[in-house]
This record gives C-alpha cells, sequence and structure tokens, in this order.
C-alpha cells in the first residue's frame, strides 16, 4: 500500500474533505456576481473569525505577505516601531519593519518564553513617539503564546498602533481583536484555518487607517487603499486565487459549525494532552512557563544524545509522521508537534504512539504506552 | 438541472480535469524532500514552457504581483524606464514603475494597435540612460500581441533591459524568452497555464539581475534575491500555494505532452476560427490590422445600438457564457471571447453559436449559424 503521510507540522495543516471537495470544484470569474457574493459571504465570516467589526482584506499570498502590507501601508522610513522579538517570526516582523526604514527599537526575550508586559510598558513610557508595536500572537518557532490582551491594553493607552501577526494561532487561539485593542490583524489560510497556503487576511482599525493615510511607501499588488477600494464592490483589487476562496469558505463553515468558543477548547485540550503525554515520556518542554504554552504547537526539547533532526528524520521515513523542526539557534535541538485545525484527540494519540515507537527505535528507552496514556487521562479527565 | 457554465474570459480559464483532481490531493510538508523534488520538476518543465535556461521564481501572487517583482528589484527611484502602453496591462507595468520612483518615458499607441518599433527605437536613441523597457506580450485588454522578437532585438544593442509582461500569452504564444533577449519574463498560472489563480512565475537574465544587485526598493515577499536562495534547495522563501503547485504541475505535463509547437498552432486556429466567425457575422474586430490581433483572445466591436454589457449579461444570464467586457475607454464598447489554455475547437463553436443566439435574443438579426459555419470553415481548411 502507498504510504499515509502524517502531517503534523504547524502549516500547511491537513485538509478536511469539504476543504479538499471545494478545492476541486471549476473555475468561475473572479469579476462576476456570483464571485462577489461568494466574497462577501467569506468576508463576513472572516469577520466573525477574527473576531473584529472592521474590514477584512483577503490577499492571495502566504502570511508573509500579509506582514507585508500591515508594514508597506503604515511605515515611513524613520518612523518608530517596538519590536516584540521571542523567535523567527517575531524577527521576521521586525526585519520587515527595518526594510522599510523603520528605526526600530527592539524588546528581546529569550526563545521559549513570553513577552514580559513590564518591558513593553517600560519601553512605551520611555519613547512616546513610536508610531508602532509589532507583536506575535503565537510564536509557532517556540510554541509560545503571548500576552495580546496586555499589549493591547498598554498601547491602547498609547498613540503607537497595535499590529498582530496572528498567522499560525487565529482560527485555534481565542483573539477578540477588537475588544482586545488590536489594530492590526494578520493570519493566513493554512494553519489554523484549514486550507492550503495562498491566502493572507488583515484588519485594520481606525487608528491604523489613519498611518495608511499618510504612508508614503511603494506598494501596488499589496496596496490596502486599492484593496478597500475593490472591496467596496466585493471584489479584489487583483485576481484573487478562486480555489483557495472555495476551499477557506468551506473551512470557515466547519469553525463556525463547531461554534469559536469549542473550536478554542478543542486546542486547548488537544495542547494539554500532548504536553502532559510528552512529559510522561520525560521529556522536556521548551515554553516556561507552561502557562504560555501554545495550544496548536507544543515545542519540545530532544533528550540528550537524540538529535531533534534524527528522530524527525526516523518518525517521516518509518512511519510517515512529519514533526517541525527548530530553527536558528534552535535547530536540531527541538522538534515541534503542531495540533491546529483539522486535529482530534486520536490524532494526538497517533503523535504520541509514533513518538515512543521512534524514541525507542533509537535506543532512547521509554515506557511503551506512557504517553499516549497521559494524553488519555486529559481526555477522559475532560477538564481542559 | 444546474446551468452550465461557459467560461470564455481570459483568466481564470477552465481547468482540465488532471488539474481539477491535483488540486485535491492532500496537504505536505513544503519543506519536505518530496516538496523540494516537486518544485525541481516544476522549475524544469516551466524552462521548456517559458523558453528560458534562466532560473524561474515561482511567486504566491497574481500575475500583478510577479510585475511588482519585476519593478521592486530592479528600479531604484530616478532611473529612467521605458512604458509601451497600448492598453491596461500596459498601463499597470508603467505605474508600477512610477510607484517605485521610477522616471518613466511613456509611449502610447492607440488601443487595439500594436507598438510601433520605429517608435521604441528612436525613444532608446533619445534615451541612452534608458534602465529598462517594460513591454507587454499580449495585451489582454484589447488583444493584441505585441512584437516582442522586435523589442528584444533593438533592445539588444542598448544597455536597457527588456521586461515582457506575458501573463496571459506566455504557454499559448509562441515567445522563446531567451532567443529573442527577453531579459525579464513575467507569466501567472491561471491564462494560457490552466491553472487557478494564484501562482506567478519570473526569470531573469544575466543582464537584469545586474540591477537586481544594485537595487535598493524595499522589498520583502518579492524579493528576488530571498527566492534565489530558496531555490538552491529547491524551496520558496515563503509558504508557497501548496495546491497550485500539484495543479501547475499537472498542467505544464498537459502543454509539454501536446508539445509546445501544437499548443501554439492550436491557439493560432482557434484565434483565426474565431475572427472569421464574428466576421461572418457582420462584426469589427478591435485589433488593426488583424495580423496583429491575439491568437488567445479576440476583443470585437459591439454593433452599433448594442451595449457590450448588455450582450454580455444576456449571454450569461440565459447562457451561461461569459465573455470579458471592455476596461477603461472600452468598456461598453467591445466584448472579448477569450480561447487560451483548455480550450478547442468545438468551444470555438459553442461561443458563436451562443453569440449568434444572443445577438438575435437582443434584435440584431444575424444569420443563424453562419459565424459558427465561417469557423468551421477553418478548421475543416485546416490552414493555420
Amino acid at each position: 500500500m502507498s504510504r499515509k503521510l502524517r502531517l503534523m507540522i504547524p502549516g500547511p495543516t491537513p485538509l478536511p474533505p469539504e476543504v479538499s471537495a471545494a478545492l476541486a470544484r471549476p473555475m468561475v470569474g473572479h469579476r462576476a456576481r456570483d464571485f462577489a457574493a461568494l466574497t462577501e459571504r467569506l468576508h463576513g465570516k472572516l469577520q466573525q473569525v477574527m473576531q473584529t467589526k472592521n474590514e477584512v482584506f483577503i490577499l492571495t499570498s502566504s502570511g508573509t505577505g500579509g506582514l507585508e502590507a500591515a508594514i508597506a501601508n503604515t511605515v515611513n522610513p524613520g518612523d518608530k516601531v517596538l519590536a516584540l522579538v521571542a523567535g523567527k517570526f517575531g524577527e521576521r516582523f521586525r526585519d520587515l519593519a527595518r526594510t522599510y526604514g523603520a528605526e526600530v527599537v527592539e524588546l528581546q526575550f529569550p526563545w521559549g518564553t513570553p513577552v514580559d508586559l513590564d518591558a513593553v510598558a517600560e519601553a512605551l513610557r520611555k519613547h512616546p513617539d513610536l508610531k508602532m508595536v509589532l507583536a506575535t500572537q503565537n510564536e509557532t518557532s517556540t510554541g509560545v503564546v503571548h500576552d495580546i490582551r496586555g499589549l493591547g491594553y498598554l498601547t491602547a493607552q498609547h498613540a503607537a498602533v497595535l499590529a498582530v501577526d496572528a498567522v499560525s494561532g487565529l482560527g485555534g487561539i481565542d483573539l477578540p481583536a477588537d475588544e482586545w485593542g488590536v489594530d492590526i490583524l494578520v493570519t493566513a489560510s493554512q494553519k489554523a484555518l484549514m486550507t492550503p497556503p495562498g491566502l493572507a487576511m488583515i484588519s485594520l482599525s481606525a487608528k491604523a487607517w489613519a498611518l495608511v493615510d499618510q504612508c508614503r511607501a511603494p506598494r501596488y499588488y499589496f496596496s490596502l487603499p486599492a484593496a478597500k477600494k475593490a472591496l467596496a464592490k466585493w471584489n479584489t483589487a487583483y485576481t484573487p486565487a478562486v480555489s483557495l476562496f472555495f476551499a477557506q469558505e468551506a473551512a470557515l463553515d466547519l469553525i463556525l459549525a463547531e461554534g469559536l468558543e469549542q473550536v478554542f477548547a478543542r486546542h486547548r485540550l488537544l495542547g494539554q494532552a500532548v504536553r502532559e503525554g510528552v512529559k510522561a515520556l520525560g521529556l522536556e518542554l521548551l515554553p516556561a512557563p507552561e502557562a504560555a504554552a501554545s495550544p496548536v504547537v507544543t515545542a519540545v526539547k530532544s533528550p540528550d544524545g537524540i538529535p531533534a533532526d534524527d528522530l524527525r528524520k526516523l518518525l517521516f521515513d518509518r512511519y510517515g509522521v512529519l514533526f517541525a523542526g527548530g530553527q536558528a539557534a534552535l535547530k536540531g535541538r527541538i522538534f515541534r508537534i503542531a495540533h491546529m485545525g483539522y486535529v482530534d484527540k486520536l490524532d494526538v494519540l497517533t503523535a504520541l504512539g509514533a513518538l515512543e515507537l521512534a524514541l525507542n527505535d533509537l535506543g532512547y528507552k521509554v515506557p511503551l504506552g506512557s504517553g499516549v496514556a497521559a494524553a488519555q487521562r486529559v481526555f477522559l479527565g475532560g477538564v481542559v
């Protein structure tokens, strides 16, 4: 038989069958009535999932394109921007701001730890002229969730706009954007939103639009004023990825049918089960404190003597299970198990069962079934 | 029964069943070995279809994103750029250059006519400091093909780099890029390449890379140096639209199996048949001379008293046939019948048969079957 692939990386994530079916639908005219109606429906559903009343723009690009839209439409050379960096995606947002000439004030936090709000408050006090704060909701590279609610509270009292990279967390981790004061919210299709890569979504508050109105950076494809003009007719400025629009609607329908609260609870439960499972195997989590650990991706330190990438290679070659590796300084030291999107309890047991096998294959003896059992206990306990 | 849609617009174009099936394939890891192997295969197949030995970069964006990559990686503020404008897409390329601060020398040609090479030669003589010439292979808005071979000949003797928007023509109209001296070639997935929208492809000659090396424009998502670095490992700089990669390979396999020469001949034949068909109905083509008419999209003047958009609306509402309309000054005055990609002889008869019905419905009496017959004569004659 052909090998079964178990995709457990933080994007692309597995597709529900309804989404796969939508992908195969025939092409339609992207300027025709029916497609405008789809765009309007998709917009309303995205507003629900993004928990915002602001307009949502869908860009045909990866999430990084959405982050670039956030910067290219707001930053003028010399603008002071606070970047909160505690992993690879925090670095990316910072690098984007630098690319557009921002004077970046950078706060670094150890990879695996959450942003320290006191340090942010101090930076905001010290720099009243900050135009923007760049934050990451779910730092995919470390499996840490940052306190967006706290950051929203701090920036609401400051002139700065809060821009949040929610690419890997949105739709899996609660983020009431308007309620928490998120001014620019960026996400993408291929993580918890259960759609193939190729769509980025961005919404902006009135406070953020004030920056757009005075921005002089060159941009065309990612121009938000062009996107806004097109959206007034339920259109996109440039040809959209039609198939992905179909697929994204099918995925949002599944999320809304399950209910946002239930979706978030499911991810919390799966995250807890994975963490209990790997701890039962004697492995150590990267995130510290564990309270900051992500509900959608779990970063685990590889045990002494077992290079993480050897473990990953064996898991993939022998069992068809794909975990993500570590990035930058964490390369070879951690592996990451994603549990975002179309993932359920039995997928977690599968991941842990495969991990137990692979560790034993590599000579690192763990009691068979012990990680699986720890996760099962979480599920039977039912307390999230 | 549900209504059958006949999509006859210049992108998105109808999908072959092999392409639809590829779209529905499960997700894979975009950093895993198998995907790198796919990227390598896709690269080789794109080089064949783009007729270049230069590296080809696949960007997850619409064709406009590819055009922006061409500009954002080459143009410094104040650089002198020659824009050849004879339609909406010529304008777009010009506008992109202006967005990045180019000093644009613009040559305008009436919409519906081809670029005049003498005027270009004169501009090149007059402006020895031109850095780049921006041209459109197939001007979708007017159904005119410009003489890229002639432009390549002229620019080869000049310091300027020739950048060609081949978004709507490549894969349908012969364009031996290296042989003709095209330095920057941009195309996209959703036209003659028979794949849904969402991928842009760009290749650059050594002469063009010299501009990239000294370019200071801000760019990140569309950075070609980043794309080049990633391609060395058969990777993309940012998460690619995985499903569209699958689909694009399936479509390229069909094109290469048919054979490029045969694909171009098929499009020439279909174009000729459509033109003979509409002329037999007494309608007038927009392109003049007809020798400049596009093999992949035919622009037709709507007859007196019949607003083109009324005709299009009736065709869509009553027969499920979607033609494109006119843009800018041509809005309401022309309709455009696309015959690019997954299109055969009987599709042309369908289009003409529907057009005859719709014209009669609107009170513009044409002899039934006469357009169809004219196209049939072209097919039976078999001379392209």
